[in-house]
């Protein structure tokens, strides 16, 4: 099948371009002692967490316990939910996954730590458990000192739970635009990361796992000397706010090619100058603004309604035709692939493959 | 089961409030000339639409193609598709759909008239055709003058379509936040329809169908004279956006109870007066602001991230320990239940059903 006969609006993934994002990352690690841990809450589609397995990773990292049992069911075997998980149901599930799986969780609250060694004995597994520690997101996470030591003290007394380490993720940093203001945020992050391993290696809990970083600062990460494991998720795909940090700042984080992208028909030429799209609210996410128009700088989309976008054209008629199809690139790529049952992945204008994203709704 | 026992982010709706909000549109339309043909884009739920036909709805709107599918696949009889549809395959499917239902559709470009025509003559079905009629939405729609008179011409000497009327629904008005100004807006949609109706009847074409109008101004509509159709999707549900209307404007549009909700859970209390929740950017949609916390006035959601939300909790620590769970009110109701793939349907704190959201992704 050719691209063109393709419905919209659609998530196309174009391979030649993911296939050199899952190299570079795998590049840009190579002879450090950081191992890779990909985030699959970006992509929620074992194809793909399979894949960046056999180039070497680490394991994936999950958001959701639901997108653990997917990757578990199809056969991954080192998971780790990078959030906390409180519910006593999900930790029943989260805990049952350890017979098939290593599983690891991170906590920032004694009643949590409690709940889910709770949960481990009832179904007779261990879990591996990372406290996470607030390096300057502000978001979860406890902040060093006697909490966390107490937290630590918790969990190596706990018999169904691991001390592996810290979770030391900076989320706000990953979208700062200037290279040098992500590289002081990570700075300050490590800085944070380092006394708070110190302060429990002086309280005889050594940590094995600083694990952090995303798309938009794993090199600060990776030349730490701290941390030895990132979590990086949208470099696979990229999207139009990754690419507004790499305009700015050159190669740290930027040499990710666009991959994703939201494939949409002209379906009225209402007015001169005007055309309408079928891609709306519902096809793509518009936290991070709007989508720009593959290989057309000079149209710009706006006004997006549920299933409609409004196309300023100017003076580029051509190529938007009634029905003619265009690629969109999306503002944020995490919550776009969260809208789509499958991928439509093209190599050229020719279409490989459809991968199901068999864990968005869990 | 009750309602504490279900797994968050999860899509509620409240039985009472959704129901009550079914009969008062009916009630606002009885004794009038005007039809309730509800959008189905807002609910995606085959469920709910039998249940707006079982209570005198003329029959559902549908914003795609797949939407219509699944509709008429579940049994109902009756579809607007009110959008422009020109792709050849989907095209194709549409007019199939004429073997067992009556299809309508609308049109704005003589190119899009001939490729439904060429479909419906390769079904053997015949198709009611709406022509789009900008009336001051300025999105798809032609203008009044001699594109409208030539599109007519053209349905008319289709053997396989079927003219019907004017779709003149109005997007912006709806949300325009006081009554005058919807008002306004609506009345000058009604002179720009009324024209058009003029001009084809001096052309002997006549319109028997008027049909527009959304939950932000059905009132005007039907209250025209000139509209026999209204095309309410978001009264069953509701949203912080639409509340908006209701609250500065009183009764038109106003008496609609919220019965959607976004179910969550408090994962993190990382800081006094902070509290984390499980739903962020992939559980519902930000397009129209923030959601407000069910019954907790002074708390404040901010800061979305793919799976967290921050609140802000003040002095409101009551209700708000870890594994708390929340309703929130999201701000914009169609694309958050564009998210899901289920509602979890409640009486009070009981669970009742599970409907599912059959035509999420087509």
């Amino acid at each position: 099948m050719s691209l063109g006969e393709i419905e919209t609006p659609t998530l196309l993934v174009d391979l030649d371009a993911f296939e050199n994002n899952l190299k570079q990352m795998v590049t840009d690690t190579i002879g450090t002692n950081t191992s890779i841990r990909p985030h699959s809450k970006a992509h929620k589609c074992p194809v793909i967490a399979l894949r960046q397995i056999s180039l070497g990773a680490a394991g994936i990292c999950c958001q959701t316990v639901g997108e653990a049992e997917v990757m578990v069911k199809s056969g991954v075997s080192d998971v780790l939910v990078t959030n906390e998980v409180v519910d006593e149901r999900k930790l029943r599930r989260l805990t049952a996954l350890g017979k098939d799986a290593t599983i690891g969780v991170c906590v920032d609250h004694p009643t949590g730590v409690k709940s889910l060694d709770d949960a481990a004995v009832a179904n007779g597994t261990q879990i591996d458990v990372l406290i996470e520690v607030n390096v300057g997101g502000d978001r979860c996470g406890v902040d060093v000192g006697d909490s966390l030591l107490s937290i630590a003290d918790q969990i190596t007394r706990s018999r169904h739970l691991r001390f592996r380490g810290l979770q030391a993720y900076q989320g706000k940093a990953q979208h700062l635009r200037q290279y040098q203001e992500r590289k002081a945020a990570i700075e300050h992050s490590t800085r944070i990361a380092r006394s708070a391993v110190e302060l429990l290696a002086r309280h005889g809990t050594p940590c094995e796992i600083v694990s952090g970083g995303g798309t938009g600062t794993y090199p600060f990460e990776v030349g730490s000397g701290l941390y030895n494991e990132v979590q990086p998720g949208s470099y696979i795909f990229m999207d139009g706010d990754y690419q507004l940090n790499c305009h700015k700042t050159g190669a740290a984080g930027g040499c990710f090619q666009q991959s994703l992208f939201v494939y949409t028909q002209v379906i009225s030429l209402p007015r001169r100058g005007t055309a309408v799209v079928d891609a709306g609210l519902k096809a793509m996410a518009f936290d991070s603004g709007m989508p720009t128009i593959s290989d057309m700088p000079s149209v710009h989309y706006r006004g997006p309604s549920d299933e409609h976008g409004i196309l300023d054209t100017g003076y580029a008629a051509c190529g938007l035709e009634l029905g003619a199809k265009l690629k969109l690139i999306p503002g944020h790529c995490d919550p776009t692939a969260n809208l789509y049952d499958h991928y439509v992945v093209i190599r050229g204008d020719r279409v490989e493959a459809a991968w199901p994203i068999t864990a968005r709704g869990y």
